[in-house]
């Protein structure tokens, strides 16, 4: 492996409850096998109906909604909530964004983005005939560093952790901790062909390794064990 | 803005103190004007003569050394210790590592690796010709993420974080937070070809928009001040 090519997918159309969203993707481009294709959170969330109402008029509704999508509120200052949704995931406002979504309303995650990633591959495959890796991806922030960054929420035929421990370096010794996110490191390139207002809410990564082409899931290999997390 | 291509640079040289970094990776690889070139922490610190002796018999000395090169210890769970450099980054283990160095001696990062990523963009100026951006990367662990990514520790000539607070959505609504860390998405995208154990130390990004090549620093952008962290 030594080279990636990142495409957006341009021309979707405003996407609603309902929607098809693999067939509309594979309409607007050219898929092949062991492409890994990136589609943001929020066209999911509007093909899945997770749409809700949300007055703008009342500033306590969005608190009250992320509180009602949070397992946990993990730290709280003004009105900015860092909670842990009920997949697991620790991020600003559960996850809930009103930007790119009608005026009264908010998009909510999807409820099992995992599953989200498998309905648009196997949409792919019967619409398009190809074997692609799908990630769900979506926005977070992180706790010592500004600026946000795309990670992976879900996945399906792609792996989410590469593990190369086991593995040898250049000086023939064993590398220590080399577990590497790969899924949230091609939600992030995904991104950069993106842009929040452009409009493309979906990117193919071309090029990714064969061997990170398996099943796998964002909830099982990325979400941490309340036993191996020192910051809660 | 709508294509990226990542390609790795094959064939670096083993790297000791002294070593002009520019010229050997403008020697392997034809870079152009507006490319990003990523280049990872390990050989930075090892062209900076960065290595200091670590006696491997002495489970207590590299717990020693992580103190030493600290500013804060963050939290310690046996003999894993995630604290922040004095650089300001929060870390496993200060950053020091044992990987693809030689037996004996241990990798500090760079003093400042922005003026590691100026150097290395002035060298390629001066060898090359071309004006590229630089990112010197480095790979971290996230508190609620299982899995390491590439994240940048300095830059040259590429933004940290590109702000698209002011700019519209689709729905013509102004959008909230949304400034994006390209650097460190740009960093991420670049280990998907590098590898641990391959010996390929630097990538480059084509393709990244002109807009987003400008002066920057990691130290000034990415690092989140203490007024505004909420998790030490």
């Amino acid at each position: 492996m030594n080279s990636l090519q990142i495409s957006g997918v341009p021309g979707l159309p405003e996407i609603s409850e309902g929607d098809n969203l693999a067939e509309m993707i594979a309409a607007q481009t050219e898929l092949r096998d062991g492409d890994v294709l990136v589609v943001t959170q929020k066209v999911v969330s509007k093909a899945e109906g997770r749409l809700v109402p949300l007055d703008p008029a009342d500033p306590d509704a969005k608190i009250r909604l992320v509180e009602s999508e949070s397992a946990r509120i993990v730290r709280r200052r003004g009105d900015l909530l860092i909670s842990e949704t009920k997949h697991g995931f620790v991020c600003a406002n559960a996850g809930i964004d009103l930007s790119n979504v009608a005026e009264g309303f908010a998009a909510l995650l999807p409820l099992d983005p995992d599953r989200s990633a498998r309905w648009i591959r196997d949409g792919i495959r019967a619409r398009a005939g190809v074997e692609v890796g799908v990630i769900v991806s979506d926005t977070f922030g992180r706790p010592w560093r500004n600026g946000l960054t795309d990670v992976a929420i879900g996945v399906a035929g792609v792996a989410a952790v590469v593990d190369l421990r086991g593995t040898f370096d250049t000086q023939g010794r064993e590398l220590e901790a080399t577990q590497v996110c790969v899924a949230d490191e091609l939600a992030g390139a995904a991104e950069l062909v993106m842009g929040k207002a452009a409009g493309t809410a979906a990117a193919v990564v071309r090029g990714v390794p064969k061997e990170w082409l398996r099943e796998s899931s964002v909830k099982s290999e990325i979400v941490r064990s309340k036993a191996d997390d020192l910051f809660r």
